[in-house]
C-alpha cells in the first residue's frame, strides 16, 4: 500500500471578500429585516425566497452599471449548464414573474430579503456577499404604484428607527430628463428611444455634480474638463445655451411641488416624452400629497440623476439627511441608504411582452450602519447569566439554576470548561458580556444559600468608587438558594436591563 | 458594423434541483428559526452567520457519509482559488473557531442557521439548497454540555409547536458500539482507533434494523442476505454468538435508564471504552433527569444508529412520535427531524489541536412538514383587504383608505391593475385570498358611503346557504365612509381573523 501523502493544513479564512458575522451583528439585522417586512407585508406585498443559484442566461446582462456580460458574477459550468450565484434580487424576479405569470397574482406585490453576491475586486467596506431588501410592483403600469412604493419606503425607514426629519425621499423622472435631451437636441428626432452619443457624457456629467459642482458640469456639458492630477475628459459639446437648459433641469426645484412642476414643464414644452414625465411626477406627487406626506418626507427633485441610466420612468432615492463625520473629521450628510425607480421592460427577455414594474432595494447594511451612528439600535443586549461551577460533581445543581432563570425568561448559561480555575470563569462571564455569576460551593450549598455578583456595578466600582460608595451598594449579595430567580430579576433591574 | 445577432429567450426556470417559496412557505419558516433562535439564545447561544462561500480547502472532504473528497458540493476556480458552496453548517464553524478561538468565549456556545447547498442528483423532495439549523458547543468536554443539547432540543420542540408526547430524543453513544466491537472481536487490539474491515459491514447492517428486522440484520451479520430482487449483499462472517452481542447491543432498551445502564455494561464488560461510553450515558441521563427531563421525553436507546460512524462519542436523535399516512396510505411513525452528537476532532484540520465539541442540526424543512400536518401552524393567514377601483381619477381616495386601515394594523392593498373590468378586480381579490373587498363608486362618494363585502362568507353562501341564512346575514353592508375601519375590523372579527 503506498503511504499517504501528508496534506498540508488548511488555512482557516474565508475566501477573500467574504466575511462573517457575530451575535448582535446578526441578530441586529435579522431584528432590521422582520421590521421591514412587518411594513412591506402590511401594504400587501407577499414575500418571495428564490433561490441562491440561477442559470447565467437567467442572469443576463442585467447587473446595472455593468456593461460587461458574466462579469461581476460567480458562475461555474454544471454539467451543460453555466449557473451563478444572484447578483441582485431584481433578475431573479423576473425570472419567478415570467415563470409563475399565469398562476400569480396581477399586479403582483413581492418583497425579497436576503444575500447576494458580487464578483468584485473587494475593498474597505466592500463585500463580495451582502444583504438586499427590495419591494417591487410587477403588471402595474399606474403612478399609483410609484406613489405606494415612496410612502411604503417612508414608512418603513420610520419603522426601523429612523426619525422624521432625519431622512428624505426624492422623487425625479428619467421621462423628463429625455425630454430635456430631446429640446437640447440629443434626441433622434427618428426614434424618440434613442439618443445621439452625447447623452452618454451627459447623463455622466449629470452624475458628477455632488463631486464637481455646477461649474464641473457645465465644463463637461461643454468643451471637457482637466482635473487636478491633469486628466482631461472630452466634453459633451453643447453651446451654451444647451448646457443652461440641462443645468436648468438639475436645478429646478421649487419652493413646492407646483413650483418645480412649473420649471420642469418650461424646461420640456415641446416635448412629449418630457411632458408625460412632467405628468407622471405631478400624479405622484398629488397622491402622496393627498395621503398626508408632505415635503418633509417625499420631495420632488430633479437632482437626483442615479439610477436615471437604468430606470425609465419615475427613480426614488431615500437619503438620510442627519450629519456624521467623514474619514477626515468633516461633516457630512449620511447619504443614501435606498433607491428604486419604474423599469418597463422587466419580463420582456424571457416572454417578450413589455410588463410594467417599479420597486426599490433597500441598502441594509448601510441603513444598519446608519441606525447604529444614531442610536437607533438599543443597547447592544449582554450576555447570560453566568452559573459557575464550583463542584464539577454538582453540575445537576447548576444546570438546574440555568433552567430556573430560563424559565423566568432570563438568558442563562452554566460554564462548562474546565472548572479548576476560577479566575478563568470570571474571564470567561467577561468575555460573555455577563451582567451578573452565580456562586454555589460547597458552604453555600450547607447553608442552602448562593452569592450573586453584580459583574456590571463590579467593574464600575473596580474603577472609580469611593469607600462609601463600596460599602453602600456591595456588588456581591448572598441570598437563600430559593430566591435566586427573583434576586437576579432585582438586580438586572438595577441595571436597567429589564422593562 | 456586423449585424448583431439576435439571441434566443432565456428559459424562465430555475437551475435543476433548485426551488423557490412563495408567501407564507416563507414567513413560517421565518416565524420557526425566530422561535429556535429564541430559546437558542436563552441558553446563552450565540448566533454566527458565516459567509456562504468558502475555500475548497476549507470544507475539506467533511461531509458526512460521503466519502468522496470535492463531489457533492458546488465548486469553481476563482483567480487561484477552489471556491464553493458550504454544503453544512459544521465546515464554516470549524473555520471560524479556528480563525477567532483567541477571541471567542471558550467554551463556545454558537448557533446558525441558513441555507446549504448540495451537489447531488435531485429527486421528489430532494433539493440541492435548503435550510439547516444547527446549535454546538465547542470546547467542553464536559457531559453536561451534551445534556443540556438535549433538554435546549425538547425546549426547542416544544417551543415550534410539537406537544410533550409527540416526540422522543434518544441517546446512544459511540463509545459503547466500539466496546461491543471490541468484546466481540472486531476491534484492533493494537489500536482501539482501529476496526477491522467487517466493522463497516456491521454498522451497515444495524443501520437496516428499521427496515429488515432483527431477523435480517443477523443475516447481514452472518454469512450474508439475499434481498427480494435477488441481490446478494456479503455479510460481516460473524458467528453466532458474535451476532448476538450485536443484537443485544442493538436491543439494550430497559424499563427504565438504569436497567438500560446495566444491560449496556454487561455487553460492554472488559472494554475500557466500552465502560466509558457507558459512564457517558449514565452521566448524560442523570443530568437531563435531576433537570426534570423524563423518559417521555430524553431516553437513552442503543437502537439509534444513524451518525454512529460520524460521531465519536454520544448520539443523539429526535423523532416525531405520532402517526402519519405514508404515500401508500400506511400509518407510520413521522420521524427523525434533528439529529447530533459529539465529534471531538473539529478544528483539529487546521490548527493540529484537538478541540471537543458537540451539537445538533434541526432538519428545518422536516420539521415545518410535521407542524403543517399537525396543524401545529395556525391557519394560514389570509391576504389583504382589497380596495377595489371604481373611478382612476380617485386613487388618493382609495389609497387614503388603505392607509386608514394600514394604521388600525389591518393589512390592505388598492387595486393597481387596469380598473375597467371589474370582475377581474374580484378575480383578483379572489387570487389574493382577500377576507374582504372595500368598494366606493361614485354614488358611493356622493352619498358619504362605502361598501364593504364579506368575501369569506359570500364564498360560503354561493356554496350552500338557504335563503334565509342570505337574508339573516347579508355578504356585503353599507357603512358610512368615516366607519371604514370599525366595520372592517367588525368584519374580519366575525371571520375569526382578529385576536
Amino acid at each position: 500500500m503506498a503511504k499517504q501523502k501528508k496534506e498540508p493544513k488548511p488555512k482557516a479564512l474565508p475566501p477573500k471578500g467574504f466575511q462573517d458575522y457575530f451575535g448582535t451583528d446578526v441578530s441586529e439585522r435579522t431584528k432590521m429585516l422582520h421590521q421591514i417586512a412587518d411594513v412591506y407585508h402590511l401594504y400587501g406585498f407577499e414575500q418571495l425566497e428564490s433561490s441562491a443559484v440561477e442559470t447565467v442566461e437567467v442572469l443576463g446582462k442585467f447587473l446595472p452599471d455593468v456593461d460587461r456580460p458574466n462579469e461581476g458574477i460567480f458562475a461555474w459550468l454544471e454539467d451543460e449548464d453555466w449557473l451563478a450565484l444572484r447578483y441582485d434580487l431584481t433578475a431573479p424576479l423576473a425570472r419567478v414573474y415570467a415563470q409563475h405569470r399565469n398562476d400569480l397574482p396581477s399586479p403582483y406585490r413581492r418583497f425579497a430579503m436576503g444575500p447576494v453576491w458580487r464578483n468584485e475586486k473587494p475593498g474597505p467596506g466592500r463585500f463580495r456577499q451582502f444583504y438586499q431588501c427590495d419591494a417591487d410592483t410587477v403588471g402595474s403600469a399606474s403612478m399609483a404604484a410609484d406613489a405606494e412604493i415612496c410612502t411604503m419606503l417612508a414608512d418603513t425607514l420610520e419603522r426601523v428607527g429612523i426619525l422624521r426629519g432625519d431622512y428624505i425621499i426624492r422623487v425625479n423622472n428619467r421621462k423628463v430628463l429625455n425630454g430635456v435631451m430631446e429640446v437640447v437636441g440629443l434626441l433622434d428626432p427618428m426614434n424618440s428611444e434613442r439618443f445621439t452619443e452625447e447623452r452618454g457624457i451627459v447623463l455622466r456629467a449629470i452624475d458628477k455634480l455632488d463631486r464637481l459642482g455646477s461649474v464641473g458640469v457645465r465644463q463637461l456639458l461643454g468643451t471637457g474638463r482637466k482635473d487636478e492630477s491633469g486628466d482631461y475628459t472630452t466634453g459633451a459639446g453643447l453651446d451654451g445655451a444647451q448646457a443652461e437648459i440641462i443645468i436648468g433641469f438639475i436645478g429646478a426645484l421649487g419652493a413646492n411641488p407646483s413650483e418645480t412642476l412649473s420649471n420642469l414643464r418650461t424646461l420640456v414644452k415641446g416635448s412629449v416624452i418630457g411632458e408625460t414625465g412632467v405628468d407622471e411626477l405631478e400624479h405622484i406627487s398629488n397622491l402622496v400629497t393627498a395621503q398626508g406626506y408632505g415635503t418633509d418626507r417625499i420631495v420632488l427633485d430633479p437632482s437626483v440623476v442615479r439610477g436615471l441610466g437604468y430606470y425609465t420612468g419615475p427613480v426614488y432615492e431615500a437619503e438620510l439627511t442627519f450629519e456624521i463625520k467623514d474619514e477626515k473629521g468633516r461633516p457630512r450628510q449620511f447619504g443614501s441608504v435606498a433607491g428604486g425607480g419604474r423599469y418597463d421592460d422587466l419580463v420582456k427577455r424571457f416572454t417578450g411582452q413589455e410588463v410594467p414594474a417599479t420597486g426599490i432595494s433597500i441598502g441594509v447594511d448601510r441603513l444598519l450602519a446608519a441606525l447604529r451612528m444614531k442610536g437607533g439600535i438599543e443597547k447592544p443586549p449582554l450576555g447570560p447569566v453566568v452559573i459557575t461551577v464550583m463542584d464539577r460533581d454538582r453540575m445537576s445543581d447548576y444546570q438546574a439554576m440555568a433552567s430556573e432563570l430560563r424559565t423566568a425568561g432570563i438568558r442563562a448559561e452554566v460554564y462548562l470548561g474546565n472548572p479548576k480555575n476560577f479566575g478563568n470563569q470570571l474571564k470567561y462571564a467577561d468575555n460573555r458580556k455577563s451582567p451578573i455569576a452565580v456562586i454555589e460551593g460547597g458552604d453555600e450549598k450547607t447553608a442552602g444559600i448562593v452569592q450573586i455578583k453584580d459583574l456590571i456595578l463590579g467593574a464600575q466600582l473596580a474603577k472609580d468608587a469611593t469607600l462609601e460608595e463600596w460599602k453602600a451598594r456591595p456588588s456581591q449579595i448572598e441570598a437563600p438558594r430559593q430566591e435566586l430567580v427573583a434576586q437576579v430579576l432585582n438586580m438586572l433591574a438595577a441595571q436597567g436591563l429589564t422593562e
